[in-house]
């Protein structure tokens, strides 16, 4: 069973996407199996992080615009906007796809693990998210 | 087939698990399937990689600990002890899952291949994996 | 269905490998299912990347050859040449596997994504790739 989903980013930042993947696979009505989560952009992205302290995330998402900052001198790739090519870098650096087993009808999560689109772009975005359940 | 794993790791570094995961693998009795491999922690991750040298492995925790220290005045998340937000960093740039091939009944890694799952925290802690096996 | 493709590499880079991957995905006559795609080296790694614009690949190689430049001091694992450690460190900072949703017979990649083999070494290389479809 597979559904794309299309997800309203406010702009950069991480934006938890969990109860929209469980109610995916809750409707699959599937007891063990895997679920396949992939992101059909090159300037988003998809992580698994902790979801309880939201300081974990905001370290993170400021730590990696340090990492990969805008204006760098090495870019030529500018066209698109100053955000576009660290947003392909960030990209590169994290998930573009994530497998999920399903135990008992729901995602194997650990109790601290929330599903997050990375938004990388400043802009709002509408991203599309394909949820796939095997058995 | 799902199975979980309970392993203890005894700090910082890579700990090999390829053992573990194969023994899963063979009593699953699947001639050519798919192994996802998942760790349910946002502190620690999994690695494919290089099991010949053990100074590779040596050098990448070196490299992962010099470009994600502890103590960087950038945190904010600092209440779980400095090694915790670096702990999340690397785990973002890491992996939590593997979708790994299984080929005439075991894993299809390459010669020189083992699995890993590196630990970020400096205390032993007790890490649960979940192994898949789908065909 | 699993098939290994062995992929020969003119050096350091990314190459299009999505052509080769399509082909066995018709190959599998597959409406819906499952396509990993595993890389049985840890001096090489996958990546899904903008397609379109090349200056966007030509920026990602320099950047993270940047990061992880050749001949840093901290490297002890130098026995097999000065882009040896630097290959195992940016495998580690990218994927190993990809998971790829199939629909309607084809991968389900976003109108700009392709998939690349990043070779991290800079002598020609041949590489082994697992195709792998579950449905």
């Amino acid at each position: 069973m597979t559904k794309t989903l299309l997800i309203t980013t406010p702009g950069q930042g991480l934006h938890e996407i969990t109860d929209e993947i469980q109610t995916v696979v809750k409707g699959a009505m599937v007891n063990e199996g895997l679920c396949t989560v992939f992101i059909q952009h090159t300037s988003a992205s998809l992580l698994i992080q902790e979801n309880a302290d939201p300081s974990a995330r905001y370290d993170l998402e400021r730590w990696l615009a340090r990492l990969v900052p805008e204006l760098d001198p090495l870019y030529t790739h500018t066209a698109e906007g100053p955000d576009d090519m660290p947003s392909h870098i960030k990209s590169a650096l994290t998930a573009t796809s994530l497998g999920i087993p399903i135990l008992e009808g729901r995602l194997a999560l650990g109790r601290w693990q929330g599903i997050y689109l990375w938004e990388h772009r400043k802009e709002p975005s509408r991203r599309k998210i394909v949820v796939q359940i095997l058995q």
